[in-house]
């Protein structure tokens, strides 16, 4: 099966290694077309990290890797810096109509957006309802607090519609996150 | 060939795919166990980010990847957050006893240095001279300044001895570079 990387950025946005369709390329390459636009413009330097790889053959006289497995990454897939501020996120999508499941993001992931936030991070999750076509930005303030408050172990697009911000999509950047990062934390200046 | 992760990560550090046995290994294993001891004790949180992998054949039925080759990192290795501060470098190590040569580092790496530190972020270069086992950190600014001051393609020792600063290597953190980052940019506090 020949593939190519976008389809290996796309692969990387799925933690479980099912349903490969349908999910993923659309945030994830909307997400790095409009980090390229940020970049271009010299707005904000704000790269996705590769997937980690767990290497288990490899013949160095060639550079070629023979056999190596997915690994979940330690951290969260986006950061970098905007205006002086350190910026971290993690992007998922959802085909779910109705709510987001904390299912999609593990653990340790809202660990780092809750360590690197107290350190004086901007961090939050993008989450995209592909069935609604909707994209939310959720600062990370509001996942603890959802977290905190609620039994439940996904969060209803209700709460997205009230607390969170919609990311509009345009021709160019894609999806401006930063625009609503603006709002959020410089007073849309 | 068996390997594990160190040994890949260690890979990670050779973007020349020559002579990866004493090159590497040291300086970013190093590093590594330090940032691990900057997160323990919620110092700072700061991660190498895998080496891409362009990916050419994937059994995605088991996630089994089968065929794929080391891409060159469109970005420094690592990066995080500290007091605040968006914090980025590039680690390298040399053999040479008098020099480091410009060659180790991707032109687009001293741009991206470069293009953080100018939106506010501290960037910064790690050199090891391995055979004098010396570690210099070298800020982006002084790193800008021989580029732009000297012909030389070869930074040589007595620049980092005379403008660099020495990371000293203790028990734990391995090598304390936040130590040199809070006396450069923190007035030691």
């Amino acid at each position: 099966m020949k593939i190519n990387n976008s389809n290996f950025k796309f692969v990387s946005l799925n933690k479980n290694k099912s349903n490969y369709a349908n999910r993923g390329l659309g945030l994830e390459s909307d997400i790095n077309l409009s980090n390229e636009y940020y970049r271009i413009n010299d707005i904000a330097y704000i790269y996705k990290k590769p997937t980690p790889i767990k290497l288990v053959n490899v013949d160095y006289k060639v550079g070629k890797i023979k056999e190596a497995y997915f690994e979940t990454p330690s951290t969260t897939d986006y950061n970098g810096i905007y205006k002086g501020k350190y910026l971290d996120f993690e992007a998922k999508e959802t085909n779910s109509k109705t709510s987001f499941s904390l299912s999609n993001i593990h653990s340790h992931q809202i660990k780092h957006l809750i360590d690197v936030k107290r350190h004086g991070a901007i961090s939050f999750l993008i989450v995209r309802f592909n069935t609604l076509n909707e994209t939310y930005l959720l600062s990370t303030d509001l996942l603890e607090q959802f977290i905190k408050n609620y039994e439940r172990k996904s969060i209803p697009l209700s709460f997205f519609k009230e607390y969170g911000k919609i990311i509009k999509v345009k021709y160019s950047p894609r999806i401006d996150y930063l625009e609503v990062i603006n709002n959020l934390y410089f007073g849309g200046n």
